[in-house]
């Protein structure tokens, strides 16, 4: 028998803690472990000792000393940031790759509020205005739409794939222009980073969906923003590290972009002496882009699949 | 030579009226017609005695007297609202069959407005307050989601078309449940409207998309709102006349349902005096459902496949 260790506890989001269906499922799934699932931080690492598996949300690396039996930690998180192994570990680490959708939901809502003046619509609506020639100027579509998505992995091609149905022409930018996802017409294209230059001024939407580290760090400079047209709306799912702030604000000041959805900042929480909180075409939302209420179900669901094949 | 009379403006929304590069598309395409573009209904009525074809907005009944040459009418509009001819005439009506694309970009937008809880985000962001634990309570996904399309005609199709990728579950209620779409799975069904009472508890986002007229006048009562479930969302962009304005009302005051998009009424423009403007969980825009740039370069490009077919 296999001593599986559950810590999958969030003190902000309820929906990202296990709940008791999932260990029957696990316990239904893998009749070759024993189950216990922790409440405490303590509780986790008086166990480790005798974990052959772990599901964690995060993971020290001081703690690997003691966890000499431990073979996988899986982990509903996309971001490498919270597992912190020392480089020579043998741990296989799961991460969720289970994102895409639920974000894709997230980057999609964000475009169809801008696209439809969903903000301007309520505005008018508090006036009791029937403001039909106004609101009819402001309203556009993804029809045709050029949707740039920077970091063009698993979730980006899945939100890729979100938009494709109405009709948006794709540019996934990433470090080697390799893969073409199935869904893509003819006019989508996959673009390596050092062509960002050239893609930035025929967008509409840019999307980022990078990871955090230094690779990403300061990727998108003041010049980068200056490129974009003056309508297009930019939206960030990934880290808050591309970009410094004030560069950010600068082009939402002088109306270099129309607007902005912000999921993700390089201090969270943004402080309150961010002047991002005060625009009012820029829709901010506390690193929840891929919260949902079937969140773990689908990382169970994945992980089965993964811990069984 | 044929004549082609085309009578295509818009006293309030700009996108709807006819631009010259729509006038040479046609003229490209249809080099038997003589194009004759007129900018009021007086040039209209004097030309129409001569027209062999027309696209207008709008076609009165005691017009067609004069009209002894016209063998067809083009209209953008999906509703027969507008083009008013006898029982007896002959005259074809090619009404547009494009909208759905965009309005499904509206539903679908407003879908996700408030499964990812903006309006709440919105507010919080202007407390500059980060309120993880708040509003992951109140985000919800579309991801198993049952969605009940009533009306599910060519536009209702191509909405559930467009949550679908979303994992939705998707149920058509028509006249006569005869037609499944190929994008359906096995938990996506068709019902008669007769089978509505046991759909609707069923149900988490209710999508309108009938037309308007007799037969569908009250089709909604209040006992039909009351069966819905707490957390449910109605959607209306089809016509405002199947249930009345009071029933709605006291749904949304006493909490039958969640919310709604209201994007047609009964009395359009919607009264200052409606107590539908005050709803803060109600998003209201002023029958713009299907605007879009790109409305009548869509309606020109069908129009052209028509003829030409």
């Amino acid at each position: 028998m296999k001593n599986l260790l559950i810590y999958l506890t969030h003190p902000h989001v309820g929906v990202w803690n296990l709940q008791d269906r999932h260990v029957e499922q696990l316990s239904a799934q893998f009749p070759g472990f024993r189950i216990v699932k922790c409440l405490h931080s303590k509780e986790f690492l008086e166990g480790i000792s005798e974990a052959d598996a772990a599901i964690c949300w995060y993971f020290r690396r001081e703690w690997v000393g003691r966890a000499s039996r431990l073979q996988w930690i899986a982990t509903p998180a996309a971001g490498s940031d919270w597992i912190d192994l020392p480089p020579e570990s043998s741990i296989t680490i799961h991460h969720g790759g289970f994102h895409g959708l639920m974000m894709a939901e997230s980057v999609l809502g964000a475009m169809l509020y801008f696209c439809k003046a969903f903000e301007a619509s309520r505005n008018f609506q508090k006036q009791k205005k029937w403001a039909r020639i106004k609101l009819s100027q402001q309203i556009s579509s993804l029809y045709r739409a050029r949707v740039t998505i920077l970091g063009f992995g698993r979730i980006g091609r899945t939100i890729g794939r979100a938009v494709k149905p109405f009709g948006s022409l794709v540019t996934g930018v990433r470090r080697r222009a390799d893969e073409r996802p199935d869904y893509f017409d003819e006019a989508d294209r996959v673009v390596p980073v050092d062509r960002l230059d050239e893609v930035l001024p025929e967008t509409d939407h840019l999307v980022l969906v990078l990871p955090g580290g230094k690779e990403t760090d300061g990727l998108l400079t003041a010049d980068h923003f200056a490129r974009l047209p003056a309508h297009c709306h930019l939206y960030n799912v990934g880290r808050g590290n591309p970009y410094r702030e004030e560069h950010l604000v600068r082009a939402l000041e002088t109306r270099q972009i129309a607007g902005a959805y912000l999921d993700v900042f390089d201090e969270e929480p943004l402080p309150e002496s961010s002047p991002l909180w005060g625009f009012d075409n820029v829709l901010i939302q506390p690193h929840l882009s891929a919260a949902s209420p079937q969140y773990l179900d689908l990382f169970i669901q994945e992980l089965i699949g993964k811990i069984k094949s």
